[in-house]
C-alpha cells in the first residue's frame, strides 16, 4: 500500500517493492488508475465534505533517529524507519458508531489469504468490537473486480481456525455469505458505508 | 509535545525547541517526570490492558521525500518533513462512544489561550460532535497542577466569540464551570475517563 500524498507533492512508493509495482494490472479497478488506499481516501473526503462520516487513515508511524533543525526553516528528518502500527489503518465515526477497519487486496480468485492480516490488527479489532465498535476488513479481489465489507467477527472465526490448524485463507464463498458487497461509483468512488449500513442493521437484529 | 517511543528506544524531542526544554518546571505534575503526552499514553495503555477503552495517539504525519531501500535491510527515510495533522491527536472507543480529543497545557494561571488550538482541530471536532462523538480538550494548568476535560461544545463558543472580536482565551472560571476535573493517580496516571463519564452523563440529560 502506498501512502497518500497531498496534491502537488511527488508520490513516492515506500511500501511497494519494484517487483510488485511492475505487475501489469488488468482489472477494471486497476484501470481506473487509483490505488485502493487512494480510492478509500477520496471516498472519505467525500463523506467528510458531505457531513456523512468522519473517517481518516492514520499516518504511518515512523521511528525518528535524526532530525535537523535548520535556522529559520522547517525541521528536516534525516534518519527514520517505518514502524509497525499497533492498530488498523482507518478509524472514525459514522452516525454515532465508532468505525475501525483495514483495507486489503488480493489477486487470488477463490479465497483471501489470512497472511494479509497481522496478529496486532486482529487483537485491536477484537478490543474495538468488545467496546461496541463496527469493525471490518475492506477486501478487494482485484482480478474479480469485487470488493466486500467483511465483518471482523467473521474474520476472527477464520483467524482462530487457522491458529488451530485450519485453512490459511477465507474462501470467497464465505466472504460473499458473511460480507456485504461494495459498489463502485464516481462520488464517492467506493460506496463502502452503504455496505456498512447493512452490517450495522445485521448487528442490531 | 514529544513523540512517544517504545521502551528501549532513544527518545528524541522533535517538536520542543531547546529554549522551551530548558525552562525549569516547578509543578508537581512536572516533578513526576513525564510529559503530558507520555502520561496520556500510559493511561491509554492501562485502559487498553484492562479492556476499559481503546484510545490511541495518532502518529505524527510526515511528508516523505527520500527513502533508501538497502538490500536485505529495512527501508531508511533519508529526507522527510513534519506535516500538519488534519485531525486531533487522540481518538478511539469507550463504552460504545467515539472519543476524540486533543491535549494542551499552559503555564498561565487564570486562563487558557485559544492560540493553542488550530482551526483544523476545531473543524474536525465540530464534524465529530455532529456525528455524535464525545469530543473535548484535555487542558492542563501546569502551574496550578490542575487538569480538566473541557467539552468541545464549550470550546466552540469561545472560539466563535474570538473570531468576532471576543477575548483570546478561556477563563479558568469557565473551564471549572463547564469542564470536569481530572484526578491524578498511579494507575492510570490520569483518570481522565472518569471525567469523560461525567461529560457523557451530562450529554444524556
Amino acid at each position: 500500500m502506498s501512502i497518500h500524498y497531498p496534491s502537488g507533492q511527488k508520490p513516492l512508493a515506500v511500501h511497494e517493492r519494484p517487483q510488485s509495482r511492475s505487475v501489469a494490472l488488468r482489472s477494471s479497478y486497476a484501470q481506473r488508475g487509483m490505488s485502493l488506499e487512494a480510492e478509500i481516501n477520496a471516498s472519505n473526503q467525500y463523506y467528510l465534505a458531505n457531513h456523512i462520516a468522519v473517517i481518516h487513515k492514520k499516518p504511518t508511524p515512523v521511528q525518528l533517529v535524526k532530525v535537523d533543525y535548520p535556522k529559520r526553516s522547517a525541521a528536516v528528518i534525516r534518519e527514520a524507519y517505518f514502524k509497525q502500527p499497533s492498530t488498523t489503518d482507518y478509524n472514525g465515526i459514522y452516525k454515532g458508531w465508532y468505525i475501525d477497519f483495514d483495507a486489503k487486496e488480493t489477486r487470488n480468485k477463490a479465497s483471501f489469504p489470512l497472511k494479509n492480516f497481522h496478529e496486532h490488527q486482529i487483537r485491536h479489532m477484537r478490543e474495538c468490537v468488545d467496546q461496541g465498535g463496527i469493525c471490518f476488513a475492506l477486501i478487494r479481489f482485484v482480478e474479480l473486480d469485487q470488493m466486500y465489507v467483511f465483518p471482523a467477527t467473521s474474520l476472527f472465526e477464520y483467524w482462530q481456525r487457522q491458529l488451530h490448524g485450519g485453512r490459511k485463507s477465507i474462501p470467497l464463498t464465505a466472504i460473499i455469505q458473511d460480507g456485504y458487497p461494495v459498489q463502485y461509483g464516481l462520488n464517492p468512488r467506493l460506496h463502502y458505508l452503504t455496505a456498512v449500513d447493512q452490517l450495522i442493521a445485521a448487528k442490531k437484529h
